[in-house]
């Protein structure tokens, strides 16, 4: 079975190719009668559109939406809505000189071992622009969920190795690593900066808080909803762990440390990250991934060429030198396709 | 939709609560004509059995495996196989006393509020018993696997704060906490004890490495090798994390020291844990899980009744006071099932 | 993908073979707090059990239903509910002069070329016996759907080429073929057992109601209502054929006489058999099905062996001469699980 | 769960609404490195296309195909494909006069009970025009089964009431109602344009023949392939009906005369369609489908409005006085679609 659709009762099918013509979403389960326009859905593609800043990549593409189906008179008409977004600025020729080999850390390899095929031009489909496809979809869940009182927020805590201290909401938009810390987004721009400039680059980890998730919410025993949650994270290309509340540190403590105890107004600590046993306990849900550097470096590397043969490989293109920042918006827009699709299985449950 | 059932070509649906009479699993996808028998499956169920050592939890349970459907003369017929394990030691009086109320760290609330009845009896479909029906399932995965050269082995690398330096796999079976370390293993041991006696439990991690499956298995872009992984593990009960090659280490590192370089024998270092752009890379794939404290402890907790009324829970009941090395059975289960299901999806692709 | 699971939201997912230990199911989707006993499904069994009359096969079987999972103190839990029914009176020996050829009108030979293996016993996984385990599902579904007022009946409306003219829901547990006219019931008993008398068999048409059903039911634009329901229907054993409402008669007739017109209290007729666009109108939902004679006929016939010989067969073991009035119960028992599984998909649509 | 996927391994999501900007479909598991052009596609949608003939609507769409993703120089690269056709000639304004209310014998009524939201213009997801992409996406699956040898074509055996007698495959594209029959199908011609003139419309009825299908197609016990067949077609707008090889005709033979007896060269007769046990004969599989009369009509309709007011409906819009010629295309790509999907399932079952 082929891996393109993601969701139940709210359904994503994603398409497209990094020098296609075009990335796009089909989404089922949009709740019919919802105002929608193509505004809704720019600001959070805006979000992560490439080019903003000098720490990402110099590709400029405008990821300008196009609603083709599914709104009746400005609302949503309960039928498959499709999102398109045009390549604008697909410059293939700069992966010329690696037509025929493999780019260490990416998904050239792969890809050719599995399809028999080698999309050279900007990553193909394993590129990160299909997560553009994504953030179009994720619009639309996080707007359902905004309406039951669901927000989502996601920030970079880490990156170049520097962690940040404080955790500000209102700082995320103000530095352009999305850092929830104004002092350590201030060091990691610079770090970033150095890296580029020695044709490096680096990595970090993305924390995501959910508040207004009722209790209940999950499906036991294998669709929990921190399995699903993990499931949407680790299908971000460049991610490679999740933890959930206190995560790899629960490892160390005692139980009587990690229990979260309950009173009357609900729960008096939240180790668990506002899931157990699979279900959301009504507190803040929490998880943070773990970011690769960008794989594109400016640098040689051995690899082998689709022959076999051992070549030194330089590679060239655009990309950011921390995908960091450019992951936030994706991790919040799987991360309310995952919530939303659960409430909307919760639904179900009672005839 | 429900949450039972998991896989798509090997697919599993399991069954049953802790203090039911039985929990099982039907598996579609064995391989017709395989030679299957019960010892097949026992073996794999004996690792992971109640009541094995001082550790463990006092509970017996001969975890006899019966086969009901699907194979014809000692061999697999191409038909739903059906297993089922009776439950002998439920001893649900122990639970009386919390009836009425939500222990701490478990899911009886979240259960509660989603399905509106609090079945107290030994965590009823929560329960870690559950995962009964995954190590018969994932007995047959293994041994379809085996056939084609994929090895798979589980074990602890840290508990109760205490981290293995050496990592070899002949230990494993050497101690009862299923530490890859024989020296760690004796202090892991030594500290679960002391807890135990506390009335307090351990958390830890457990590692797993996959050998021998070949380059090209995953689903581009939702149902990534590593995307599936991730959700089998969060879907163990305990599990709060999981993290491929370097983990979160990678969110430290550049790219430089990340990157896999390639060489005419392959990759010439595994930061990736085998998996790039969810897509396996045909190296050893590797994954730690984070396993939190046993949620029940032998001592007073606060919680709320089923009224809202604030109480002092103090749990009785049987339990492992660190529970890793009976999860490793079970990820060793999941991770057979999720190869062999993508070893058959690969399949599918070409006619 | 194998096939043994049907259904999204109310799910089942069967398994067991005619000979082997038992058949049985698992269901999801039960909702949490259904009051439920197994004497509650015991009534639909005795509706399908074998031996009831001198039409129906001499195969003894009590057909008693466990419940070994998904019940709380008499209440379904919300967890999946499991249901074996053991095979009792499996007389395999009656099978050895087949087990090495295939019988005319059977499975046989398709399971041989599917998966490699030849299980004579009674048909196997492909004898009528499975849906014993749909009618345990389809017993719980009706018990859901009775509840919102949605009533479902299937009868006999023509067998042994005898066509009912009236058609009275009284009489259908009056007459052993569970025809809905007493008359043709008459003549059906006759000449079915006259052809049983000549090793022969008879097919026949079953017809199924179901009131109650409000407007909306049904997912444009695969899984529409009649789309679904034709799909449970096809995959009873014998069914050959479905046809909704005026059915293959509307080919004949002109637009003007087919369409249904409406008045301020609903539609003025109901030719569409109460779906139009794949989408319940509020009208009754009414269907025919195709069934053909029953394969097993006690007369030779030519055949193979599984070594491609040529060779006379000529089938023992114990069987219905026409299946008809044992089909009726699994109609309304697949209908029942159609129907509710878009009710409970309808729920999902707002959030 | 909403319905707009269809298939397992070979699996398409479609969208779009007959006024909207347009329709198309994403079609996976397309095999990789299969030659691919826009102009395999239109070849197929030129069959289906309107305004072919007299007996056709008059609506003007070229109906051309673009390809936005999947295809890298020439070939499918195993990435989701996706083909967009543009609506062209949609004219909504002949639809204005049942803005609000419900066209007899259309989804209006149904739609809107089931979404809130009444779409008038020309049905928009309830159309024929949807099928457009099936039939883009039936296109590729009968180009790689062609390759393996299986031949897909369907025809009209009967319409306004008339029978062809003569079933001869060279005549289907020499007559303009796509009839086996030559005789027939000028009858067939002639009085449709009566009806034509006289405000009314006619149904028909449709055979497919699949031949070069091998033995052990099919997944019992849900997923038979006249099971999956069933609900294809079922889902297709205005299709009423279908049976497989006797169908109802087998209700009326008995066991002997129905069986299809063997010999050393295969079946000896194939009342059974192809299909036994749901599972592929090796036969050439045949089915039939019932189709209503053309829903639009130009007479005058009793109906009501969206405020339940008792209203005449006059359709104007254009349409097909008989759908059958048109649906021919459509009944083929699907078929293609559900065989290549069992084609690929049967793959994934030995690893």
């Amino acid at each position: 079975m082929p891996g393109n659709i993601f969701g139940t009762e709210f359904r994503i099918t994603t398409f497209g190719e990094s020098h296609g013509k075009a990335v796009g979403v089909i989404v089922e389960g949009v709740t019919p009668g919802l105002d929608l326009s193509e505004s809704d859905i720019q600001k959070e593609m805006d979000k992560r559109k490439p080019g903003q800043s000098e720490v990402s990549t110099s590709r400029k593409e405008s990821d300008i939406v196009h609603i083709v189906s599914g709104i009746f008179e400005g609302k949503a008409a309960g039928t498959p809505l499709t999102m398109i977004i045009f390549n604008e600025d697909a410059n293939s020729e700069s992966y010329e000189n690696v037509k025929k080999l493999f780019r260490p850390g990416h998904a050239d390899y792969t890809y050719y071992k599995k399809y028999g095929i080698r999309d050279h031009r900007g990553g193909g489909r394993s590129s990160g622009r299909e997560t553009a496809a994504r953030v179009a979809a994720g619009a639309i869940a996080k707007k359902i969920l905004l309406k039951t009182g669901i927000k989502i927020s996601a920030y970079v805590t880490k990156a170049t190795g520097v962690e940040c201290i404080d955790c500000d909401l209102f700082e995320i938009e103000k530095n352009i690593v999305k850092a929830c810390d104004s002092k350590a987004a201030k060091t990691i721009v610079e770090r970033i900066l150095r890296l580029k400039e020695d044709g490096n680059s680096a990595g970090g980890v993305v924390e995501c808080k959910i508040s207004g998730v009722p209790a209940g919410l999950g499906e036991p025993v294998f669709d929990k909803l921190d399995a699903d949650i993990a499931k949407a994270m680790l299908s971000i290309g460049s991610v490679k762990g999740i933890e959930f509340g206190l995560g790899f540190k629960s490892a160390d403590v005692t139980g009587k440390e990690n229990n979260d105890q309950m009173g009357k107004n609900g729960f008096l600590s939240n180790n668990a990250g506002g899931i157990l046993g699979g279900i959301s306990t009504g507190e803040e849900i929490l998880f943070r991934i773990a970011v690769k550097p960008t794989a594109s470096i400016l640098s040689e590397q051995k690899t082998i060429d689709i022959n076999g043969n051992e070549v030194v490989c330089k590679t060239e293109g655009r990309h950011d030198s921390c995908i960091c920042p450019r992951i936030v918006p994706v991790v919040e827009a799987m991360a309310a396709i995952v919530v939303l699709d659960h409430l909307k299985r919760q639904k179900a449950i009672c005839v």
